[in-house]
C-alpha cells in the first residue's frame, strides 16, 4: 500500500509522464512496440503546410477482416502514446494499462488498441516519443521550425490521427476514447466522423474550453512568455539557453491544478532543509522545494514553444462549430463520460453539463465518477474503479 | 440591473479594487475620513525592526466608555481599509457598505468599526493607502527597503492592528470579522487575544494554509520572480523598471482563480480585436486581453516586491501554532462562518473543516453560504445575501 501511496505520488508530481507505472501491473501485461507513422506532407485546416510529418504511435490486439474493431486512445496534456504495455520487460507500464489488455475492460483480444503521440506533443526530448511540431526541423530551411510552425487546433490532432487510422486499415471506430485532452480529442472526432464511431468516452474532460478556460491556459503559459530566454520562441540556436526556469512554472501550475489538496498533504508544512521562509523572502516551504525540482526535472524533456501550441490547440477546442451543442448533435454514438469530482481542471459541472446536453439531443449518456486522492488525475491513475462500467459499456 | 452587472463585472476585474463600488449605497451612506496609525519604532515576531511604521485606517460610530462595542475589519489580499462609507459625496463606497453603515447588518448606530490597511499593503500607488513594506524608506538607509524588509508574518499584521486599537482606546471586539485574508486575519486574532473577542467571522477563508495551498500562492508570485525588471526586488534605484508585466501576471492569476466560470461567460470565446489565434500564436481571444489590460492598469497602483511580501504572510498563517485545532481552541468566541461554495481559493471544504474542528472543540459555530456568479469574490460583493443571519448574530 505505501508503495502504490508513492508510485500514486510520483504520477502525481509528473502528470503521469510518459513513464508512468501509477497502478501495479497484472503478469499478462503485453510487451509494446513504439512505430512511427510518416507523411510526405500534410495540410493543417487553416492551410499551414507540414512536410515530413512524423508521430509515434503503439498498438495492442488484432485488427479484424471488416477492420470495425479499433479502439482509439488520445493521450492528455503533457501524455504520450504510452496508455498500454510495456516497451521492455524491465519497463513500466502504460498510464492506463489497467483497464486495457487481454481480458481487461478495454479486451485487447477482442479489439484493436490503437494509441499515437499528438502533434506538438510535450516530450520532445524524451525518446520514445515521436512526434512534429515547433521543435522539429523545417524541411524548407534546415532549422527548427520555432513560431514560424503552423499553428495547430485540436481538430488537426484528429485529422493526424485520421490518417494514420486510415494507414492502418481501420474503418470504424468501436470506442473513442481519452483522459483530459484526450478527452477533447474523442470528442472532436465523434463531431469529425460520426458515421465512424460507435462509442465515445471522455474522462475527466469538457464539451467546452469556456473563457474561464481559455484564462487558465493562459495562465499556464505566462511563465514561458516571461521567460527572457523564450525570445518569442526563438532559442534552438546554438549557445542559446531554452527558456528552462519559465517551462518548469508552467508545468508546476498544470500538475498542482491537476491534482487536489489531499496528493501534497505528506508535506504539511515543513520548511525546505536548511530554509527558514518565517525569516528570508527568498526561502521555501518543502512543498514548493519538491514541486519546483520535479517541475524542472519535467522540464529537461519537455519544450516550451510545443508547450505554447498545445495550450493553443486546447484553446481551439471544436473551434470549427457554432456551439457545444453544435458539435455534440452530430455524434451519432453512445457516451460514458467519466468525471472525477475533485477535479479542478474540468470540474465536475463541465461533465454533468455535456451528459445533460447530450441528453437534451437524444444521445445516450452516462456519466460514472472515479474518485480518489488526486482531484483531475484520478481520471489517469484510478481508472481500475470504472473498469466495470466500461466493461458494459464495451458489451452493448 | 445592467449598471449593477457591469459593476459587478468591474469589480471581479478589480478584485474589488479599492475604489470599489460593487453594491448601490444606501442614502444614508457616510463620510469617512482616512486616518493614518504611525509608530516611531515596531518589532516583528522574528525580532525585526522596522522604524516610522505607518498605516492607515478608518473608523465609524463611536466607542463607548467601556471601550467594548469595537468591531474590526480586516481586507483582503488586494483591498484596503476601504470596506464602508465614502471619502467624499462623489466618491464610490467601499466593498461591505452593504452590511456596514447606520441601521445596517454591522450597525455603526451600535458599533465602532475600524479597519485598516495591513502592513506590505499591495496598493502602494493609491493616494488614500497607507503603508509600509519593501518600497517604503529605510530611514536608517533613506533608500526603498526592498527585501532587506524583514519577512512578516499574519500574526505580524495582528500585532499592528492591536497597537493601532490600544492608540483608539479599545478593550474588546465585539466582532472580529474579514474577507479572504482578512478572514485568516479575524482567526490569528481569536487565537493570539482569544480574551478580548466576543466574536469571529470569517468570511471565504480557510481554517489552515495547507500544502496546495502554499504551492499557489508559489504559483502566484512566480510571474514576478521571472520578471527581468525585478533584479531580486532591488528595481526602486531611478532609471529602473518595476516589474509591472510579473506583476500584472501574477495579478491576473489572483483575479481568475477568485472568480468562476459564470463571471467571464459574457465574453464567450470572441476573438480579440484584428486577431486570429487559430492563425497566429501571439493572438489572443477576447476574454485573455480585456483579463490582461484590467491586470495591467492594476498593477499601476501596485508594487511587486509587496506581492511577494504579502503572499508570504498568507504562507505563514498560523504559523506559531502547533495545528489549526491549537489555534482554534485558544478561541473563547462565538463564530459565524461565511463561504461561497463556488470558491476556487478557500474551498467551501476548508471552511466546513474548520466548523468541524470548531464544534469538535466545543466551540458554538455556524456555517451559512453566500451565493452569486463571482465565486470567491462572492463574499467581497455579495454580502446583502446574509444581511440577517450576520444580525442575528451580533444580537446574540
Amino acid at each position: 500500500m505505501r508503495l502504490l501511496l508513492l508510485a500514486l505520488a510520483a504520477a502525481a508530481f509528473w502528470q503521469a509522464a510518459p513513464a508512468s507505472h501509477a497502478q501495479p501491473a497484472p503478469a499478462a501485461t503485453e510487451i509494446v512496440e513504439k512505430r512511427v507513422f510518416e507523411a510526405p506532407s500534410h495540410t493543417t485546416r487553416n492551410g499551414g503546410t507540414i512536410d515530413n510529418l512524423r508521430i509515434g504511435y503503439q498498438t495492442a490486439g488484432t485488427l479484424n477482416a471488416a477492420g470495425d474493431n479499433a479502439v482509439l486512445v488520445a493521450h492528455f496534456f503533457s501524455g504520450t502514446s504510452h496508455a498500454f504495455g510495456r516497451y521492455a520487460a524491465d519497463q513500466p507500464v502504460g498510464y492506463w494499462d489497467a483497464i486495457i489488455g487481454p481480458g481487461r475492460a478495454i479486451d485487447t483480444n477482442r479489439f484493436f488498441v490503437i494509441s499515437s503521440d499528438t502533434l506538438v506533443n510535450l516530450n520532445v526530448r524524451d525518446n520514445r516519443t515521436v512526434t512534429t511540431g515547433p521543435a522539429s526541423v523545417n524541411p524548407a530551411t534546415g532549422r527548427p521550425w520555432g513560431t514560424d510552425f503552423p499553428v495547430v487546433s485540436m481538430r488537426d490532432f484528429i485529422e493526424v490521427q485520421k490518417r494514420l487510422l486510415d494507414s492502418l486499415g481501420v474503418k470504424r471506430l468501436a470506442l473513442v476514447t481519452g483522459a483530459s485532452m484526450g478527452a477533447l480529442q474523442a470528442i472532436e472526432w465523434a463531431a469529425a466522423y460520426p458515421e465512424m464511431i460507435d462509442r465515445v468516452m471522455p474522462v475527466i474532460g469538457s464539451g467546452e474550453v469556456d473563457p474561464w478556460m481559455l484564462a487558465w491556459l493562459d495562465i499556464w503559459e505566462a511563465p514561458i512568455r516571461m521567460d527572457p530566454n523564450w525570445r518569442e520562441g526563438d532559442y534552438y540556436a546554438q549557445g542559446r539557453e531554452p527558456p528552462l526556469r519559465g517551462l518548469a512554472e508552467a508545468l508546476k501550475i498544470v500538475t498542482v491544478q491537476a491534482q487536489d489538496r489531499p496528493s501534497l498533504a505528506r508535506f504539511g508544512r515543513r520548511l525546505a532543509e536548511g530554509q527558514d521562509p518565517a525569516r528570508r523572502l527568498a526561502d521555501r516551504f518543502e512543498a514548493e522545494a519538491a514541486l519546483d525540482a520535479a517541475a524542472m526535472a519535467r522540464a529537461r524533456v519537455s519544450d516550451a514553444n510545443h508547450f505554447l501550441y498545445l495550450t493553443r490547440a486546447n484553446q481551439l477546442y471544436l473551434n470549427e462549430y457554432a456551439s457545444t451543442e453544435a458539435a455534440l448533435g452530430r455524434s451519432r454514438a453512445r457516451w460514458l463520460v467519466v468525471a472525477s469530482p475533485t477535479d479542478r481542471v474540468f470540474m465536475l459541472d463541465y461533465n454533468r453539463e455535456m451528459v445533460a446536453a447530450l441528453r437534451r439531443l437524444g444521445r445516450p449518456a452516462e456519466l460514472v465518477e472515479v474518485t480518489g486522492p488526486l482531484g483531475h488525475l484520478n481520471g489517469v491513475v484510478g481508472m481500475a474503479q470504472v473498469a466495470a462500467p466500461i466493461r458494459a459499456f464495451l458489451a452493448e
